[in-house]
């Protein structure tokens, strides 16, 4: 604690992200990236996007990448703002949309991140414990105070509600901006995005970091209606008039346009993972449906954490979260690394069951 | 205004920045980019860069850049805090160690995104009016009750202090963060940073946006004790884990390495800055010393939008603010820009003098 540290530094409570590991020898299954490389088309836009005109400054209002978002979504330019990543858009919407004093409302389990974009700006909020199928609850998320946010599919659950069910969360938030976090839809969820032309108050946030395989080019749009995306415009532009590099947009610009591409990854990725989720049910761990690219997984015979650690000895990485102690996180890798995984897991199982009953 | 928009969203007043046209046969005279490329290691590295790894997520502590900053300054990897691009620092900045309630000091004319952030964190201000020669008045920036920003050189003056002056103001700030925005640092002034070893409270930001020729990949950086850079690390990573993608962590680490290419673009630019602002002088024009790559001209015949107005019809674009009104700021560009520029000025007056007296 320093004596220079601002009352708003004093009550952060950072984020801790999974660990990134500089061996590449590493089989990577804990922040949920694509195990897949990204679009041939924009790793070659991009090599071509860095030459001299990087000494001049990227768009501030990127129309180009703004129109092809539209395009894509079947909006208008209006309706996008872009950023740094879906977490630089999400931090602006919490202090766009939400206010000190003015409860908001997100499910007890989901992005550990809400909670401390909160803390940043102040935003008190209350949890909705979720259904005992970890599905969210419906009724607890309608009537806030202050806004509503949640993941579809919520992680890391991987579990998600239908549009039907969405819109009743927006219906009945009406006065209140309702943030829809769609990071991992495109591995199995129904979008919201058609919400956001009969609702004002609706707002879906994405990125390219799972589904397009470009964590590391970080970037995150928006959909939702000309006055929120103002709203957005009016942080972002009292914040960085130019929050994407030239590279990172040409990227995202090509990569969007190539689905032929992205639709073959992402059917192979559901594969894997249902594939996965049968081989760890074969091994008697409680396995939840998913639609994201991760499984939610409760290992029966071996408490989750010394799963973590054991299965970190043999250098593959699962994510554990220190409050849902049962659990581990598994990103859905290549067929290959899920094999590997499985095998792991069931040749530490079987190590355990050597050592006897404990 | 939307019934959407938290308080904090209503009370901004965004930054403007200079235009940017997509018209590439405008000379771009408006937003201080350096007119070179960028290091030629610099561009290689990048598209080496460009890969399959980028759908991994890049070091969120981005270790490898911090410790080439700290070699190059002279500080260790503690001292160092990385962001995109320095808008993005200086908020963070702004966030972590100025108070709502307590006024921050900074010269009336400077860079005027510091109001822009002030508003944004209900930062109250108040502004120390320069001296008659555009110098920052140094009795007037002392004794602050919430903090001290500047940018030496000074914006859109070019004027710098000395490093005692600098010394003067931390030292009669010493219960506040005092911040000094190197950006144009390289172009002549006398760096702060053996401040930093002395003074716990001297924050010192640069970019490589202007002496590095690399705006379009967006990289800042800060400088400090390392109470001040884990306050900002606490603010950084409660708002986005991973603020700098894969492709600019690499360009930047390159770049900071080839001293010898950017020594020679840096003293280019110095010799055209003089050579302009001599012959802008034998226009007639009022021209103050500059230590930055960039001039602040007071056109004596014509009126300053005027002229700003007629070289934007001629494809020439500099930079014109209504708050200073009698002034234009000139980014130095390469010689023959600088020989264009001067010419078609010339040729603007002489039209107006075949026109006769107003």
């Amino acid at each position: 604690m320093s004596r220079f540290w601002s009352s708003t530094v004093k009550k952060t409570k950072p984020y801790v992200p999974g660990e990134q590991p500089i061996d590449t020898d590493i089989i990577k299954l804990n922040t949920n990236e694509n195990p897949y490389p990204p679009s041939p088309y924009a790793i070659e836009a991009m090599r071509e996007a860095v030459g001299e005109d990087l000494r001049k400054y990227p768009s501030p209002t990127v129309d180009d990448l703004r129109q092809v978002i539209a395009e894509r979504e079947g909006v208008n330019a209006s309706n996008v703002f872009v950023g740094n990543g879906s977490d630089e858009v999400l931090a602006f919407a919490f202090q766009a949309f939400f206010e000190p004093n003015e409860a908001i409302k997100f499910p007890k389990i989901t992005y550990s991140f809400y909670p401390v974009y909160a803390r940043l700006y102040n935003i008190p909020y209350q949890t909705v414990a979720l259904n005992d199928d970890f599905s969210i609850d419906l009724e607890g998320m309608c009537d806030s105070i202050g806004g509503v946010i949640f993941a579809n599919p919520n992680a890391p659950t991987g579990r998600s509600l239908s549009l039907e069910e969405i819109e009743k969360i927006v219906s009945h938030n009406s006065n209140q901006v309702v943030i829809i976090d769609e990071a991992y839809v495109a591995f199995g969820a129904e979008t919201a995005v058609p919400l956001t032309k009969k609702y004002p108050n609706v707002l879906i946030t994405r990125t390219l970091s799972k589904s397009h395989a470009l964590a590391g080019i970080r970037l995150g749009y928006v959909i939702g209606n000309p006055d929120l995306i103002e709203g957005l415009n009016r942080i972002k532009n009292s914040f960085n008039s130019y929050t994407i590099n030239r590279v990172t947009l040409k990227g995202a610009e090509t990569a969007l346009k190539d689905s032929d591409y992205y639709d073959q990854v992402i059917s192979q990725i559901k594969s894997t993972r249902e594939w996965t989720r049968q081989k760890l049910k074969e091994l008697g761990f409680e396995v939840l449906p998913s639609d994201a690219n991760f499984l939610f997984v409760k290992p029966k015979q071996i408490e989750a954490k010394k799963l973590y650690q054991s299965l970190k000895n043999e250098k593959i990485y699962v994510r554990y979260f220190e409050n849902l102690k049962d659990y581990i996180r598994v990103s859905i890798g290549t067929e290959e690394e899920m094999k590997i995984f499985v095998e792991k897991s069931n040749q530490i199982l079987t190590s355990l069951h050597m050592k006897g009953p404990k």
